[in-house]
C-alpha cells in the first residue's frame, strides 16, 4: 500500500509503498484511510521538534487525525464491523490502568500514539486497536471528520470541563477562532447558554465565529481585556478558554476573568505567571487541558452528527502530501487539510 | 387600590378596593403589578383545596405569579431601584437559615407564599422582599414573563438538575408539552445537546414542541413506551422529565428510562409504585422536583432575555379576572391568562 | 483440580475432579483460588431460584466472591503478574461499551458473572480476565477480603454515590447491619464525617455497628421513624441506606428523611410505594444502587489495606462445602463463610 | 466598654473606654465578646501595611476571629436568641447578591470585614449582623473556636474543596503544618479517606500532624519532592494543600503532583510561574482558595463539636493585648493567642 512515510528530519516525507499492515491479535481493527488531517504538529515533526520526545524510528509513516473504513476486525472485537466508518481516537490505550478504567484514558499509563510514536494514518490503511474506533453516524463521511480526532477533540474537551460552570448569565471568553477556537465556539452555542465573546486577531476569523454562535467578538487589538470587562457589566468573564496560551494571551486571559473565575489554558508557548496573592485573594482557578477521552470523541461524534459541529476542510491526495504542506506553511491553507487517499 | 379578593371558598373572587400597603422594613420592596399570571392553582384555591394547607384567613388576595415594576424600597435594599422592572420569586424567604444560605432557598425553614397563604399580586401593588426580586432586562415587559415566576421556574429548575446528565448523544424524554412542558423544551434546547422526545395526547402540543426544539415528537396513543425504546435504539431514554404525574405517566415515565437512567417527577397527582429489585437491577433513579430557587429564577430571565424561551400569554385587564377563570376553567384559554391592572 | 459443582438444581453440589482451565486468550489470567465466599446466593441458586434468569448449563462451578494469586497471565496483561494476590471483581466486562469505557462498567453492554452463568471459583483455579482482577496490598490476604469481592463491593458503591451528600453536620442513617450494612457502617466512618445512625432488629448487630463507627444505634422496635427523627433534631435524616429494602424498611427509610434527602436503595424484596405529590413536595430522590465499578473494589481495597474495613469471617475447607450451607442455611455461620481449596 | 484600639500605625493599640455599639437595625445581633483571636494578620495591620487596602479610619477596635455570647437582637433576627452562644463569621455579608444568594457568601459584593475595615471583636461587645453568627454546640466555648472563624475556615474551605478528589487510594500532600495547615490535617482525617503526607520544616509540627491523623511525615529539608514522589509509588500526589505559598513551596508544591493533579494555594507572598506546555501535558490545576463561606463555618463547628477538630490556644485577658503581641512577634507563642474580655 502507499503511505506517507519521514525519512529523515527537515526533509518531505515522501509517498511509497509500503507492506499492508494485517491483523493479528484479538483487538486487532484494520481501518482503510477515508481522510488523514494534516496538523502543523506534522511540520513540526519533519522539522525535528518532536524526535526525542517520540523516540520513534524513521522510517515511519505520519499522520493523527484518522478516520475511515472498518476492512476486517480481530476475534475480540465487539464494538465494530467490517464496513463500518469509524474516527480514530488519537491514542491506543490498554484498557487496564487505572485511568482507562475510570473513563479518563488520555492519562492511560500505556499508551502509544501513532503518527507520532508508531505508524500514522497518511496511508492507505491504519492497524489500530478496537479501544480506538468510534463507530461514525450514517450522515457523516471520514474525510469530513477526520480532523475533529485531535484537534477538535481537544477543544471539546475543555468545553466539556468548563460547562458545569456556564449556566444561563454567565459569559465565557473564547481566546483564539482559529483550527481549534473555531470547535470550541460551536461545542459552547452547542452545550451551553452562556455568552459566548470571541477575541482574536483576524476579521474573517471573528466573523465566522459570528456565524458559528459567538455573542460578541472582539478584536484583539491591545484593548481586548478591556473590552470584555466591558462586555461583562464590568466583573469579567466566569471562563476564558485560552486557545492561544503565548504571546500575551496566557497573561490577558487571566486579566479577563472574574472573582472565582477559572482560566482554561488550552494552546501552549508561553508562560503563566501569577503572584499566589492574587490568586487567592480573587479566588480563581488555572485548569490544565489536554485532548479528549475516547467517550468525549464519540460525543463530539454524536454533535457533528447532527450538525452542531461543522469543519471546514479542503482536501487533496495523498499524493500531493508535499504541496498541502506547502500551503499550510504558506498561510494558503484555509480551514483544514485532508488527505485523500486515491482509493478510497 | 384594586385587588382581586376571595371572601369565600367556591365563589369567584372579587375585584374590589384596598388600602395601599408601605414600606416599612429595611428590605421591604413595594412593586407595581405589571401582570400577575392566572394558574390553575388559583381555581384549586377558590374551590377550598388549600384552605387547611395553607391556613390563609379570608378575605386575601390571590396571584402567585407577579412581575412589575418596583416603586419604593426599604433602607437596605441594594439590589433594585425605583423604576426598575423585576419578576417575583414566588417565595419570601428569611436568608438566615442553612438551606438560604446554601442558595436551596425553596426549603427555607421559614418562607411565606404570597398569593397562597398572604396577599399575592392580582392588585395594582405588591409588597415584597429584596430577597424576592428579581431584575429583568430592559428587553423584558413584566407582562409578557410574569408566568414565568411559578410553572417556568419549576420546568427550569428540573432541566437544570437533570443537565450534567444530558451529555451529547444522550436523549431525555418529556411527557407532557402543557404549560410548563413547553418550557421545559425550551430549556433543554437551550442548555443541553441531547435529543429531546416529547409525548403527549395533543398533536398541537406536539407541533408546538417541535418548533420550540423537540428532535422527535411522541403521541401519547398507548404505544408511547415502546416508541421512546425504538427512538433511542432499544435501550430507553437517559433521563425521563414527567410533567404529568398522574393517569400512568408515572408507570410509563419509568418504562421509558434506560439501565442507570433516571425518572425526574415534576407533575403530580398519582403514585410511583416500584419492586425495590427493580430500582437496584437497573441502578435506576426517581428525583423529586419542586420550584426553583432565586438563582434559578434569575438563570431563566437570562434565558427570556435572550429569546430563549418564551411563553405563549394572553392578556386580561384585572377587573376581567372572572371571565379569565371562565376561560381557563372551559379550555378556552390557549397559553397563560395574564391580568394587568388597568393603570399599567 | 477439584471444584465444587452443582449437577441438578435442589441438590447440594459436590466436590470432585474437572480439568484445569488453561490460559489462551491474550487478556486471560488464571488464578489459584485463595478463598471463595459462600452467599445466601448460592443458596438460592441451589434452590434453582436463578436458573431461568442466568440460563447456565449444568453442571457447574459456583462461587462468585473470589480472592487468589495469579497462576499465570496472557500475553497482553499489564496490570498483574504471576505471584500477585489479587481479588475478583464478580464481573467479566468487555472494556469496548460505552458503559466500560466511562468507568461504569458495572453497566456493560456484555459482561458475564462467573459463578452465576459461567464457572466460578469455588474451585482450586477460575480463569478470568485481566479486566476483572485487583491487584492487592501486601498486607491483605485473599481469604480474608474474598467477600468483599460482591456483599462489600455493593455497601461502598453506595457509600461512594452518598458521601458527597454527607457533609459536616448532616446524618446518614443506616437500615440493617447485617453482611452488607456492617461495611457500609465502617466505609460510612472512613470516608464521611456524618453522623451515622444504625437501625436493626439485633442487639448483636446494632453492638458490632457502635464498635465500628455508629454515632447512634435503634433498636428497630417499631418506633425507629420517630427515633431517627428525633436524633436529627425533629428534620430526618439526610440520607438513608436500606440494606433491608423488604418487610416495611422501604417505607420507614422514606418517613426518615428530611426535606430534599435521598433514600438508597440498595436491598431489595419489598416495594416503594409513594404518591407523587410527596415526591414533590418535600422534592425527595430515591437512588438505585448495584454492585461498585472495578475502580469502586480498587477503592475499597485500598480501604481494606489500611484497615479501615474489616470483615468476619470464618474459613472452611473446600469439601467441607456442605457443611458451610447447612450452617448458612441453618444460621449457625457467624460472619462470611470462606472456602479455601486445600493446597492454598 | 472596654476595647483594644489603634489610633496610629505603627505603634501598639491600646485598651481604652468607648461606648457600647447598640441594636438599631432589625438584623442586628450584639455579641460579648468571649474570646477573640489574634492572628499575623493583627501584627500586619498595626504595621500599617493594610491601610490602604482596607481604607479604614483610626481610631479603630481590630480583632477579626471572633467568638462570644449574644446579648440582644434585631427584630428579624430568626437563626439566634440572646444567650446562644455563637462564633462569628469573619465578613458581613449583604444576603442580596448573586454570590450570597447561591452559597458563596465570601464573594459577597458587598461585604464589610470587622477587625479590618471596621469595629472588630477586640473588645467587650461586638455589634454584627444575623447574617454573620454561627451558633455553637452546647459542648463549645466560644474562646477556644474563636481562631477557627477565620484561620481555621480557611484551611477547612481548601478541604472542603479538595474532598471529591480524595477517593479511597489517593494521597494528598500538605505543605505547612502550621496554624492553618494543623487545621487541614485533622480536616481530611475526618472527611476523607486519603493518605495524608505533611511536609514541615519544624520536627514539632510534623509529630503534631502524626498525632492530628498524617499518614506520612516529610521534612522539608530540600529534598521533599522526591520524598513525596517516592511515598506516591514515584507518581506524585493527586492534590496538594500549600499553607505556605512561598519561598519555594509553589515550586515544589506543583512538582509534587502526579497527572491530573490540582495544586491549591492557600498560603500566599510567592509566584506560581509555569510554561503553559507544562499545564496542558500534564492536564493539571492551579486552585485558588480564599476564606470559607458562612455554611462552611457551621460545618467546621459541627466537626469541632464532635472533638474532630482541635485548636491549641493560650489566653490572654484582654488587657494584656500587648504581651500577646509580643510573644507573637517574638515566636514565643505556642497555638493562637486568644483575648479574653475580663468580663467573661
Amino acid at each position: 500500500m502507499k503511505a506517507v512515510r519521514l525519512h529523515e528530519y527537515t526533509k518531505r516525507p515522501v509517498v511509497e509503498d509500503v507492506p499492508e499492515p494485517r491483523v493479528t491479535a484479538p483487538l486487532d481493527v484494520l481501518v482503510e484511510i477515508g481522510g488523514a488531517g494534516l496538523c502543523r504538529t506534522d511540520l513540526h515533526i519533519v522539522e525535528g521538534q518532536w524526535a526525542r520526545k517520540s523516540g520513534v524510528r524513521l522510517p515511519y509513516t505520519i499522520g493523527h487525525e484518522n478516520a475511515g473504513w472498518v476492512r476486517e476486525v480481530g476475534s475480540a472485537v465487539t464494538n465494530v464491523r467490517p464496513g463500518d466508518a469509524v474516527i480514530l481516537h488519537p491514542l491506543v490505550t490498554c484498557g487496564l490502568c487505572r485511568a482507562c478504567r475510570g473513563g479518563d484514558d488520555v492519562h492511560c499509563a500505556n499508551a502509544r500514539f501513532p503518527g507520532i510514536d508508531s505508524d500514522g494514518g497518511m496511508a492507505e490503511l491504519l492497524l489500530t486497536s478496537a479501544r480506538s474506533v468510534v463507530r461514525l453516524s450514517q450522515s457523516l463521511h471520514p474525510a469530513e471528520v477526520a480532523a475533529l480526532a485531535d484537534a477538535g477533540l481537544t477543544a471539546y474537551h475543555a468545553v466539556r470541563k468548563a460547562q458545569p460552570l456556564l449556566h444561563p448569565g454567565t459569559s465565557v471568553a473564547v481566546i483564539g477562532a482559529g483550527g481549534l477556537g473555531h470547535i470550541g465556539v460551536q461545542c459552547l452555542a452547542a452545550m451551553t447558554p452562556a455568552e459566548i465573546i470571541v477575541v482574536d486577531r483576524s476579521t474573517a476569523a471573528l466573523k465566522l465565529a459570528e456565524q458559528l454562535g459567538a455573542t460578541h467578538t472582539v478584536p484583539a487589538d491591545g484593548r481586548q481585556v478591556e473590552s470584555v470587562v466591558e462586555l461583562t457589566g464590568g466583573r469579567g468573564a466566569h471562563v476564558v478558554l485560552d486557545f492561544v496560551g503565548e504571546g500575551g494571551a496566557e497573561r490577558e486571559g487571566v486579566a479577563m476573568l472574574r472573582r472565582a473565575g477559572s482560566y482554561f489554558v488550552i494552546g501552549y508557548g508561553g508562560r503563566v505567571e501569577l503572584p499566589t496573592i492574587d490568586i487567592i485573594s480573587t479566588e480563581i482557578n488555572v485548569i490544565g487541558n489536554l485532548v479528549g477521552s475516547y467517550n468525549d470523541l464519540d460525543e463530539l461524534m454524536a454533535l457533528a452528527a447532527r450538525g452542531r459541529v461543522r469543519l471546514h476542510t479542503r482536501t487533496y491526495p495523498m499524493d500531493a502530501v508535499g504541496e498541502a504542506m506547502d500551503d499550510l506553511d504558506g498561510g494558503r491553507l484555509q480551514g483544514r487539510g485532508i488527505l485523500v487517499p486515491s482509493r478510497s
